[in-house]
């Protein structure tokens, strides 16, 4: 039976409890807000629980084997930090952190302390994402071309991050996974609307190896929620579209052919392949309890996190460029190591 | 009855024909192309039509008033000029010409022989654009936030230009004449990915005045067709859907509204405006048959071309910058004169 | 304070309870249940209520005032009446009875020992449906031509009733509270594909007041869920997409004109009329809290129920008969009292 | 080369002419039509072709071969009658006459001159009805359960016929020839709105054999344009919808297995299949190309016409049925011979 103490209790929070409270595996034991009324809630929603306003307190309580951290960026940091020294399993929300720096420090203390450290990127664990991973990784969709995402909708403005962190954080970890290609640049363009606000409308490229090209367009004031994905292979082509209710992913067998030897000069070069649509039914799982269990099995040493420190620190070093670049008008930045 | 001479009878030069052709105002009475196939077809589908392989007769012809330049982007200006130079009134395809530099030349010769220069950016004589001009240019939109196009399909590939020049060219001039506004900066993203031909995928910011931002992402590969044009403005927002048979046009009464004096350290600064949704009834006309009787009353005298040699000029030098951009990985240009 | 007891602790029972626990204002205090598990479910989701497997414990308890059957069908008769003769106020479960019988048996019980009977109709407090109300009842609709409903879906099939019980049930209630009107006459036709199992496809007409006609296509082996409803008028149309996240509502200023005197005998004597399409933003609100604040209204004497026996016997009045229609191939049979 | 003449140039005569027009093949040498205004367009947009307002034109020319009726439905009959006589093949519209015994006529006509007897079901040379036929008579679908049409959209009405004739018309023929089945009985009802209109809100349900219904809702005062078909098979399903630009047809893995020995008495009987949905590429062939070629080849002997006369009987026999039942409230009549 794993011990987990929870770090904030707002609009996360509640499902993290729910998911790790498995009978007989795991079991959610202590929370910490700093919000009387969110510690409130807690109680009546779990009742026995116990809750503090000092996380501190998980961190110092013997009992507790793993922490989950549920706060706002700007303190993930601190308190990933306090957890680890204190010898706790971490499980920290998306993004990882503020700084490519702090995400570093972080990696280094679980290593050195032999704690699993794990980022909550949620899509990772939903079905339709590791379905595009098969999809991509045995070759399927051949070589892939681009990687296109359109993910807007009316805010939720954030005090202190831009768009970018909020919104195209999920782009950054899906392409990871799916592709697993790690970006020779990284270029962004933005805008803030409103006075003091951060950024509310991004557009972010990738330069990936081969040709490849990712695009995230990314929007807090647009009159409808979208979040379509299109990933464009040699051989086949997805859509994939997560607020659909079923055919959340469609494959398309089409595509270009080259024609190596026109007979004439009028003659076209490229041809066009047409095929047929296919939507696999994907089964419903909730990703977060799948998370859930994967963080549990990564304690016991039975398998590696997939959304692991190094993962979550990629993440944040593309934010981090990104936010530099659109400072800049879209001044390409290298990816380190790249 | 003003007599037309048409150049090029390749897709789009029967639609030109057939408009053109109003009884008692204006009439093709020839027709040019290379190919001898497209002249029988000319001469089958318009009998009495003249055919030649020669586009000079059209321009020695005394009886021809105006020609119609309706061949590949790279003979635009050689056939312009040598039109203008005829004393012919002038309607060519867009884009305009390959260079700017060509495009001022044509402008030029058209005001020194007091001839009507217009450019065929047929999309700004369909109803649902010049609506979004009108909902624009009242202020019912508000300030304008930003200008967001998705323009994607399986091909055509073209030989000689790249995607921003086929389908962004679009988005330019309606972006253009809808909002009235000049970029201050152009930058581009772009990639090919058949070896030998120009890019396929590319995504085109434009920097606007008031910190507008206007943003087009073209594709000549993906698996299904799309047109989707989003403008987001402080009081209300446009999604106009070109490939919907009815409802084109949808207006949102959705925003966001700033809180001046928050109370509280936690309360949002910025709260949400949810509204009703809109979609005029937007009778059908065909585009090109408004612009065809546009040309004819600015041949007249009676009207100043919408799609004047200045426009079609602009657009030019937009595609120029943002090639060159795209050509140094979204370095951003300045606008000339901004 | 008013204190309810839940007869059953099915799929809605636990939304039941959930909100009748409203703070200061009614609590669910008991839950009865057959089934151990239920009960178990029921005490661990709930602490502190008070679980049985005898519904007559709920009856016999002075403290409760009112009771919620949330039960299989063939139960709500015999649960109802024992309540009403404990005294108790009742919301029950729709469809409301088996019988006609057994509903005008309740109602008389209900008027005699001076209690609310209710009908857990729960779409007539959807603020959806009541805005059609609104639209139908203001005239803003003109004459109502019809109302045609499509509802269909995979599953799940019932041991006990047909698809119209599981289904049509919805529209029959929200015909009658839109638009207020007695059908005529009742007609359907219906199958049966899986042997042994009641009707699963069904095609219900109720011929109304005026010539409007009700119609309701309803369907368990579809491969697709759609919930979409027509209402046609003489001055507008509306669309009702019960599935759709926003723009559930959609209303058409579209219809025909006669003309009375066409001059000549080719000339149609009908003209279209195509007006804008206007999607009021309908604020989200849970229906069925705004049922229960109704319901304890109601036992306060502050409001008449919406759904009440009367409404409920009427729902079941047409299913009686549209059964026996489907038995005699669509023979139609008057409504009583039209 | 086979010579046809066209009785009628309304909305349909020209697709009909440009089709026949087969250089080598057949042309159009004639074509009549009563108002001289037709007759100009026709000379205009076939230049060469001869006009007449006298069909007998047609008939007495012996040049021609074959003609093809494209007139309203009450003159289908005197002007398929004469043309037989004549000892011309003909082509008619649909619906093939206004009466069954009118029909069964001008089979008997065309067996005793041994001519080629079409009706212009044109749906029938789609590809995608064409595909839907070979899935559901290659037993992919299974056993077939039930197709159910939706069919509507805002006008045109029709002086002389009800809503059933103008657009169920297209149903039944695909009905027929998708199922290759003869209904049982056929029952209808329906509302007239406009008064002296004929019904604009029909629905028609026929049994067919082994359980299978069939259900066609067709509506002439809709807000907007539904084509909606679903068949739904035990083993698979398909939504056929002619209104997509692409994928029209999806074919859904999907639907129930039955449990033959449950082991509780509360475990389901049935359990639910949710598979893959498929969207086969259907290339683009105008359906009316596809039907003058096989009418070609049914003069010549080549082939059987799939929508000969008999068909079109059987379309107006159910027809006529429908109207009866409608006008008797739904009351269900037996078809001849089932």
């Amino acid at each position: 039976m794993i011990k987990i103490g929870t770090v904030g209790f707002g609009y996360w929070g509640p499902n993290i409890v729910r998911n790790f409270n498995m009978p007989g595996r795991s079991s959610v034991i202590a929370v910490s807000d700093l919000d009387p009324a969110q510690r409130a809630r807690a109680a009546e929603q779990f009742p026995g629980i116990e809750t503090t306003a000092r996380a501190e307190d998980l961190f110092e309580n013997p009992a507790i084997d793993a922490v989950a951290i549920v706060t706002p960026v700007r303190s993930h940091f601190v308190l990933a930090e306090a957890a680890l020294l204190a010898g706790k399993h971490v499980l920290v929300e998306k993004p990882m952190t503020e700084t490519s720096e702090q995400a570093e420090r972080l990696i280094e203390l679980a290593d050195r302390h032999h704690r699993v450290l794990m980022v909550d990127h949620t899509f990772i664990y939903t079905p339709a994402v590791q379905r595009m991973r098969e999809l991509v990784q045995s070759g399927e969709l051949g070589k892939i071309y681009y990687y296109d995402s359109l993910r807007i909708n009316l805010g939720l403005f954030q005090h202190d991050v831009n768009v970018l962190w909020d919104l195209a954080v999920h782009d950054l970890a899906i392409l990871d996974f799916v592709l697993d290609a790690r970006p020779l640049a990284v270029s962004a363009i933005g805008v803030s609307h409103i006075p003091g606000s951060p950024e509310n409308v991004a557009y972010l490229s990738l330069f990936l190896p081969g040709d490849t090209i990712a695009h995230v367009n990314v929007n807090w004031l647009a009159p409808v929620k979208v979040r379509q994905t299109l990933i464009g292979g040699s051989r086949k082509m997805i859509i994939f579209d997560e607020l659909q209710p079923s055919e959340k992913l469609k494959i398309y067998d089409r595509g270009v052919t080259q024609n190596d030897k026109p007979e004439t000069l009028y003659q076209t070069l490229i041809n066009y392949r047409m095929g047929d649509m296919w939507a696999p039914n994907i089964p419903y799982r909730e990703a977060l309890n799948m998370e859930a269990e994967h963080f549990l099995a990564c304690i016991e040493g039975r398998e590696r996190p997939l959304t692991d420190g190094a993962m979550g620190l990629r993440v944040v070093r593309i934010l981090e460029l990104a936010t530099k670049s659109m400072r800049q008008n879209g001044q390409p930045f290298p990816f380190p190591g790249a």
